[in-house]
């Protein structure tokens, strides 16, 4: 579990900009859930820039998981399209080192480990939808429980490029049938941020044997007259990471999202 | 079953117009689906204008299974935004005539009922989505056994609308998830051909207790790995008609529908 000893008050937590100042200066180090409504909040994958070609290819193949929302310059930090303030290497509450494949450490600020080949891919996360569903009136249950969503790598390939490969990682949100009918309707204006679900009903038609035993974040309930429903998963990167193993690669912390000035709104295709 | 006795050769039945002529001549009187294709074929309820305005909220309350594509003026045969050549009395291959609510005759032409009060109210028909389901590979279990689409009475209620109430019909089309997820979005883009579906996954929710015996249409199987689909149907009007229980009303006879001269594709909201 995250530390989240570290809290500001939650007026200094309403905007992206709020948020990543509090990062930076060591006063926040926790899940973002719920932070700054309205504002995206996304995924992170940092790479060496020999690598980054075949990770571009691999998200532009796979836009499902992998809806890339900023690449940066190679070795700069910056990202201005997502907000002007913006420091890659201190701005989230929490990474992940990786190396080879193998996770190597969880830090709060990356500056040290900072190299002038990096190149950062911003990726599009379910938080967004999240809000859209509970707009309509949608309840999403690991919100309501307060958990983390369900996470299972399923048994449906991502399309390989170049050294990245690896299974598809799904998210699971159990629904009423009208609400998952709404949800396939909101969620299909929304293709950066995963956009409409890859499978409804049989887990294991994707591979997934136990639907109480999810591979990342927590188990949720399904009540009788409910149908599980899956989405893309900004974690199926992570996989790739770990099947293709470069020698080196940063990304966010499970739920410690990068969060933009870019408003979730502004997402919709319509 | 409709006869089918009397078939023009296809060549002249690829029109909304052709069909109309050969309906009005007596060349034709079976089923439409699969002719004319592109073009929008309809549902008719014919009412005497002294339940054309309830009949009309009834529509304006119900939009998924009523939406409305056209209203004559009262005693006018003819609907000029459907088919500029277009007799409503002639032009379908065949008719149901109800007195109180029930079913009186089956004829081939209303010509010698037809009064100078009767309204023609003509619905958007399940036809039109099929055709875009198709041209999206999504197989149409009914279209591939070459049999009627089965339907159902369900337990949820249409919203009364002064005589007229009964419950909502729905046609049911079994799906692959992500045929299903698809269908949803395809569905979504037609709401003046029923758009989205009601339901999906669980029968008994909407007080099906049996998929094999449908109330209307042919049963169809559902294979494993399926989940069957529910959109509201255009037969919702006939049992409001047997509910409502107007002295006098004509409909088309299932299957033998309105072919108009409108595009399937101009009905697409996107």
């Amino acid at each position: 579990m995250i530390g989240v000893g570290i809290v500001p008050s939650p007026g200094e937590m309403t905007t992206g900009l709020h948020i990543r100042r509090n990062c930076r200066l060591g006063q926040f180090d926790g899940l973002t859930a719920g932070l700054a409504p309205g504002h995206v909040q996304a995924n992170l994958v940092i790479l060496p820039s020999e690598w980054a070609a075949d990770f571009l290819r691999f998200c532009q193949a796979n836009p499902k998981p992998c809806p890339l929302l900023a690449v940066s310059e190679p070795g700069s930090p910056a990202l201005p399209v997502l907000g002007a303030d913006l420091d890659i290497r201190t701005d989230l509450p929490r990474y992940r080192v990786w190396e080879r494949g193998e996770l190597a450490g969880s830090p709060t600020d990356v500056t040290s480990v900072w190299r002038d080949d990096l190149v950062s891919f911003v990726i599009g996360c379910s938080f967004s939808f999240e809000e859209a569903l509970l707009q309509n009136d949608i309840p999403v249950r690991h919100i309501a429980l307060g958990s983390n969503v369900p996470m299972f790598r399923t048994s449906i390939p991502t399309q390989p490029a170049g050294r990245f490969h690896g299974p598809l990682v799904v998210s699971m949100r159990p629904m009423k049938p009208a609400d998952a009918i709404r949800a396939i309707q909101v969620t299909t204006r929304l293709p950066a941020v995963h956009g409409a679900p890859v499978h409804i009903g049989f887990p294991q038609a994707i591979g997934i044997e136990d639907l109480a035993n999810p591979d990342y974040g927590d188990s949720v309930p399904i009540e009788a007259g409910e149908l599980p429903v899956f989405w893309a998963c900004g974690v199926t990167p992570q996989a790739a990471i770990a099947a293709g193993r470069p020698p080196f690669a940063i990304t966010h912390s499970p739920g410690c999202m990068l969060v933009t000035d870019l408003k979730n709104h502004h997402l919709s295709l319509l």
